[in-house]
């Protein structure tokens, strides 16, 4: 197979580019026509490798894609899962090449996309194109769904997966979207936190005022906001909002010591960053806090005026965008209303404060025993010679809960990112390296549960 | 007097419209070319008035304009201070009509700067037209001296006081930037607070972070200067800022009282602006708050994430606009320093914040007995059948302490403005029943100095 992908590599990194090309950021509405055009060459790319009932499906948002190759009897069929849809490229400006004109330096490939998750999926289109033409067959049934709206959460997927479970049943679901632990040390992930997302408006006066005459005298919405958002942690990094920690299970020293096994170099961590000290929830470790502990950060804010120079007044509007990490049997929902209560509690004197739930989603774990999950650690093994590690990641991916529970299907979370690649931020990549050695791992772990 | 100005009322207002036409907004540089174009079109009205010497005088930043008519020996020299710039005009999408584009309804003028400071400046030009034409002499000496920079706290129209005394001597300066008490009840300001206005910036990482793979685990930059901004004020609408009240006066039973015999209807305030609550320092007045204390009010914030939808980031930067008032011997030196302190010992770990001064001014009191305020009272009373008060205002003009202290010359707060009228915000208008009785009360002003 490493003959095949030498052989290949070249073009397929071509055709990686022009996939990477296309800005199909799902978030904003004025690129919708890119995400489409991003589920169209996705569906072709499909085609190319051999696959059948290849589908653009329309959705009340961007398209699924669809196809498939069902001509092993006998043998287990694998759902893989991915996403074309992209991260905004803001900020644009702290870019060092544009983020949808692809460059290779020192063999990554940088762009939009690159990591997170349109090389990754490629991996798995380009070892089943290989598989195919080298024997004109799979070795096992394949199906692939692919969406565009993963970044904005999953909104179609869900309930398209309740209602097409006969045309998605499968045996595993594999999905490369997560990261090695750290370069040449892959890993599968095991454990994926949930998410909670929401909007934060305080509105205070009906325009905004001037410093002078108003200031001091009437509800400022940027100090109301400010006051807010300071009262939901305590001085110990812990979240101070009531009931936030319920169904937080307390961690096991088993699970202490298994996410301790993740290698972590906390001084090269803060150098690769420039601060000066990490931060967080007081009584546990870096990887702790952003692997096996709920977290809530304000992810921007915004009020009053922020352009050049100065405008002396007292701002009538502010809001802010937060959201939630969250483990074990948190509730999204709960956890949402705790957040309201905490609101209404601590809700400053003449302000007017509104929150609107963005997204949620369950927290969920996978047993690293898993046959599926050992193929695929065997399948990294043979390419890569080291074992792969099950860590805990501290990301969400709203859909593998409803792969598990629906499809009732173990899902294999078979990373080929780095930590270090700048996924949902400025200079993003993927490591090419990765991305030849993941298509030789992909087509040996379909081969190892043939 | 109001024959005549009722016989040019029409002509007037057509080239007040024509004024506020031009965007002259001195904080923004891309206006840079309109701000000339204002300052050569108050140079062509100070012609037109039969006013002398007309020069636009080149400052490092944006000209100063200047005129003068001084045949009238023996007579006193009274200095007419105004400013042909204008705030910013957002957020544009609250104004009902076009900023630059004047539209008169029920009596009023609706523009940026119809107030502040256009139409109360060009009262004084005007006046000074129809005595002219009425009597082809002015009753006492006059110099005009219009700058273009206000709404940037005046940065060289001080240096030009210092270096021009000769030039700009005078026996009082007089000043329509301010507003009376309410409708129908005329005031000039015998105090103004001083100001202080910085940019607070604090940066964490050297880049935004996914919040999935960091987040609860490094400093997340909004959350530090959200915690910074809550630490200035205490639960009682105190600024906690060790040091901040260092020169503020208790004030006497006698201020009180002054201060509240100046009208104030808490319902009506709080129905006008739609808000439940007033707010500010405990044990005063919202005159008193407004007046005579000093405040710390946020301008504006921003950070990380603003867009539609959602990104799951950390933000490595998150910045506020912060402007103080100040009273009584409060140095805003001192100030600033004083908020330097307070950040470096309240700052969070991690982050790292710097503070830049944007504007500094001097609080500054007049003598309402003063003969030149009192002289401009009954001016205000033969027009308006009303005797103005005295009030203290809570707004600065940084250079009114720049007059009284190099000119040695009283000076004289002759608002026409109207507290309601939107100054620095959305709908900014301007009573034309007040811009035509402003041109009689200037008129008789100068009539009764003579």
């Amino acid at each position: 197979m490493r003959e095949a992908v030498e052989q290949h590599k070249e073009q397929f990194i071509e055709e990686l580019k022009q996939y990477l090309r296309i800005p199909s950021i799902s978030s904003l509405s004025e690129y919708k026509g890119e995400v489409r055009r991003a589920a169209e060459w996705t569906a072709e790319a499909l085609e190319k490798a051999g696959m059948e009932h290849v589908e653009v499906i329309e959705t009340n948002g961007h398209p699924l894609v669809y196809g498939d190759w069902l001509h092993a009897p006998d043998k287990p069929t694998v759902l893989v899962y991915g996403h074309y849809d992209v991260q905004p490229e803001d900020p644009v400006d702290l870019w060092d090449t544009p983020p949808f004109e692809p460059v290779i330096k020192d063999d990554k490939i940088y762009a939009r996309g690159a990591t997170d998750d349109k090389g990754q999926l490629f991996i798995h289109i380009k070892a089943a194109e290989l598989l195919m033409k080298e024997h004109g067959a799979l070795p096992v049934n394949v199906k692939f769904i692919i969406e565009g709206e993963e970044e904005v959460a999953s909104p179609h997927l869900g309930p398209f997966i309740e209602e097409n479970q006969e045309r998605l049943s499968c045996d595993s679901v594999v999905i490369s979207d997560t990261s090695f632990s750290a370069e040449d040390q892959p890993a599968i992930c095991t454990s994926l936190r949930g998410a909670l997302a929401m909007e934060m408006t305080v509105q205070t006066a009906n325009s905004d005022l001037h410093s002078g005459t108003y200031g001091g005298g009437v509800p400022n919405a940027v100090h109301s906001l400010v006051s807010l958002l300071d009262s939901l942690h305590d001085s110990q990094g812990r979240v101070s909002v009531e009931g936030f920690y319920q169904g937080v299970p307390e961690p096991t020293e088993e699970l202490r010591r298994e996410v301790a096994a993740v290698p972590f170099d906390e001084e090269e961590t803060k150098r690769g960053l420039e601060i000066d000290d990490l931060y967080g929830e007081a009584g546990f470790s870096f990887k702790e806090r952003t692997g096996i502990r709920p977290t809530l950060e304000i992810n921007g804010i915004t009020g009053g005026f922020q352009g050049e120079g100065l405008k002396t007044i007292v701002p009538k509007e502010a809001s802010a965008k937060i959201s939630c990490r969250l483990v074990g049997d948190q509730n999204p929902q709960a956890v949402y209303e705790s957040i309201e209560r905490h609101v209404k509690q601590h809700k400053p004197a003449g302000a007017k404060v509104s929150l609107e739930k963005l997204i949620q989603a369950d927290p969920v774990a996978m047993d690293s025993q898993n046959s599926f999950i050992q193929a695929a650690a065997e399948a990294y093994e043979d390419v890569y010679k080291v074992r792969p590690l099950f860590p805990k990641e501290g990301g969400s991916i709203p859909i593998v809960e409803v792969f598990g529970r629906v499809l009732e299907a173990p899902v294999v979370l078979m990373g080929f990112g780095l930590p270090t690649e700048n996924l949902h931020a400025p200079n993003e990549h993927f490591h090419l390296d990765n991305f030849t050695k993941g298509i030789e791992t992909a087509a040996q772990y379909l081969q190892k549960l043939s």
